[in-house]
């Protein structure tokens, strides 16, 4: 007899351990921070435990992974549409007046609201001022990758151009050991950072032994220029050593057979954020090309302003459809493959893969319950085309992790969310006469 | 002083009238099934009304118009994914051997509850046993345009090929005049319907005056035998005397310029699937092209089998971005033009537009309630880029037909939708081992 903290019971547990076990009527049960056993109901009396949770008519999954985000832009969410070059038109010059250490805090805080309620545990972050960021993510209890951001002319948090590396430095030592939250640097792109300080990002990167997060290959402009000098935006990336398996790449859009190859070979793993890229009129990822090559990706919403939903669930439903309306092949990338690059493949692509992504013994206990009987969800016959093409956000009831519940009945139980809901309401005010007259000029 | 049933007071209010009106702080008087007051607060001092809703922190739209469906397919969602060939593979034999009027019936209920939960007041349908399936619309309560199918083979309701004609006679007689429920005829394709019983199906429609609701241009086989016998399939058509303004075209995936132009020139009006296209992994649809052509284009789920949700605001958030991703360019299809196509622009293709479509003086009382105060929903700079780009189902609140609210604080009014529920289980447990069946093949 096992003794345990809890046991999750009568749920359909999906565990995306190696041979894809499923259990229609199963169990999980949690010690501490752990899963100490997983299976069908008929061995949970193997265990004893403090408390019990039936889960009759719910699926059981691991939380799901988001490998790229800029949370704190919450506050700008819908602020500028349809536009051309809005990275300078409105988000600079937004960011420049607007972001302070107060925005960043709150701001994250109220996006972290939306990731949890749809079922996200562990995300991968850029942003200024990053240690307002970890903070509000510490408070929410979710795991996090934060990647301080360097760019290569005056940020939000850095009066002088590359300034986030002195940030990063020191923002790197104070959460490096924590339990949840990870640090990073982010350089911003291979088109805002020059090479110099590109290769101080990556020097610290390797001095610190943190991850690399920055994006790749996301820009037609930055494509042209780098193809025109080095041939592709990865082979420049390449020459001046920052194509290592500390990167992790967001977007990845123009790519070659030979970048592809490179990737794979050089170990990048890619945050993959299709709804974004869609929005942006961009061409759609390689993305199945680069799994089939065996590079390892993951799902991103990107930030709000870009996706303008947090959720996971969304992401996961157009990732299949984009691939096979880009292959003109409805027989890729099935549902199960795409299942697993939102759960394993984004702790992969995070390097956590031996603590979080699937339901084993020995693993963090970060896991979800889902409503399987709503309506949107039945009929039932192939659990993995239900959770890719059926699922929504509001079907995610309950969210743990470290076998902490941080979402109970769709109700955020680690922080306060409704007072937050207030402060993002007096950010909204705050920006709204700003994103105005941007508008009218 | 006006009198007036109810007002519904401190609403955003989205018109959707050709003004393009928005009232931040906004009522909608509703008297029988009619609109009879719609402006800024100030203005409801001119009714006295008999009940008054206060909707703060509400947006109030157009109930959403879904204009391509086969609801009655529920029964089967996510049955076989990740084929080829699945309508031969498994929908035919599914249908022939599982399909019966009670299944219809109760398979059809269940998916206008999902559809009503999530903001669709008006639905167009095509399938089989049509009558079992106004029977449900009428008892769910929503506005509809139902089509019996003709098929060129045998059929679940017709033992001859193309018997469905000799059922949409009666049933076109049965229905026409209903409040609610318009009765159309639906030949399947142009692949799986002979010449002949395509010249018929247009007769039927002609002589009894109603819409012709067809499957066009959908599939790749389809493309290249009509491009080597005429040139394409809508010059087909257009021989044979089918493109003209009673047809409601859905898909239209495979146009040249030339096509675009006879859709036009013929008031050919066409109900696009994106969803449903892309995970079937084919082209995008030139659905912007045609709009930039002047053809009427509304918004579609498709069946459950075929795009897996039914709800509208997943469609609508696709729909500009992969037109966006098509075009390779942000700019086109703004938030405003999308939004329109999920209302009006769906009662123009359904030729409901004097009727639905916005809030106005005199039109049908159909609208919904949105939480605007939900975590995915605000910051809210922009109103159309809300709902399009951060809308979720679970966002729609309150839903009315003719003035009698359908859908209130989430739950099904208008029938015993926890009954339906059991119903949909029972059928399952009927579906699976023939699936299965299919799968071991």
């Amino acid at each position: 007899m096992t003794y345990c903290d809890q046991i999750i019971e009568n749920a359909y547990v999906v565990t995306v351990d190696k041979d894809w076990h499923t259990y229609e009527n199963g169990f999980l049960a949690t010690r501490g921070n752990e899963i100490v056993g997983v299976g069908p109901m008929e061995q949970s009396r193997l265990f004893s435990a403090t408390t019990r949770l039936d889960a009759s008519g719910q699926i059981l999954i691991p939380g799901f992974v988001n490998t790229h985000t800029h949370i704190a832009m919450a506050a700008f969410r819908g602020a500028s549409e349809d536009v051309q070059d809005r990275l300078n038109r409105y988000i600079f010059p937004m960011e420049r007046d607007l972001v302070r250490p107060e925005l960043v805090y709150n701001s994250s805080l109220y996006c972290l609201a939306e990731m949890l309620l749809s079922g996200t545990t562990t995300f991968a972050d850029m942003y200024y001022f990053e240690d307002e960021v970890a903070q509000a993510a510490q408070q929410a209890g979710l795991r996090a990758i934060l990647g301080e951001t360097v760019l290569g002319q005056p940020a939000p948090d850095a009066y002088e151009p590359n300034g986030g590396l002195t940030y990063a430095r020191s923002f790197i030592r104070k959460w490096k050991g924590n339990d949840l939250v990870s640090p990073a640097i982010a350089p911003h792109a291979p088109y805002t950072v020059d090479e110099e300080n590109l290769r101080r990002s990556a020097q610290l990167a390797r001095e610190m032994d943190v991850p690399l997060l920055m994006h790749v290959a996301e820009m037609d402009h930055e494509h042209v220029r780098f193809s025109q000098s080095h041939g592709s935006v990865l082979r420049y990336l390449d020459t001046i050593g920052l194509l290592n398996e500390r990167l992790i790449a967001a977007h990845m859009l123009y790519l070659d057979d030979e970048d592809i190859q490179r990737a794979k070979d050089r170990g990048v793993r890619v945050a993959h954020a299709p709804v974004s890229n869609a929005k942006s009129g961009r061409p759609i990822c390689p993305a199945w090309r680069m799994m089939q090559a065996g590079v390892k990706l993951g799902l991103a919403t990107d930030g709000p302003l870009s996706g303008n939903s947090m959720d996971i669930p969304s992401v996961l439903s157009l990732f299949p459809k984009l691939q096979k309306t880009r292959e003109e092949n409805r027989e890729i990338l099935t549902a199960k493959e795409a299942f697993r690059t939102a759960t394993l493949g984004g702790a992969e692509v995070l390097g956590l893969e031996t603590q979080i992504g699937s339901l084993e013994v020995g693993k963090k206990a970060d896991f979800i319950l889902i409503d399987g009987d709503d309506f949107n969800m039945q009929p039932i016959y192939d659990i993995y085309a239900t959770l890719v093409y059926a699922l929504k956000s509001h079907n995610v009831q309950h969210v743990y992790v470290n076998g902490r519940p941080l979402v109970k009945d769709r109700r955020i139980m680690s922080f306060n969310a409704e007072k937050v809901k207030i402060e993002m309401k007096n950010i909204r005010d705050t920006c709204r006469g700003y994103i105005a007259a941007i508008n009218s000029r």
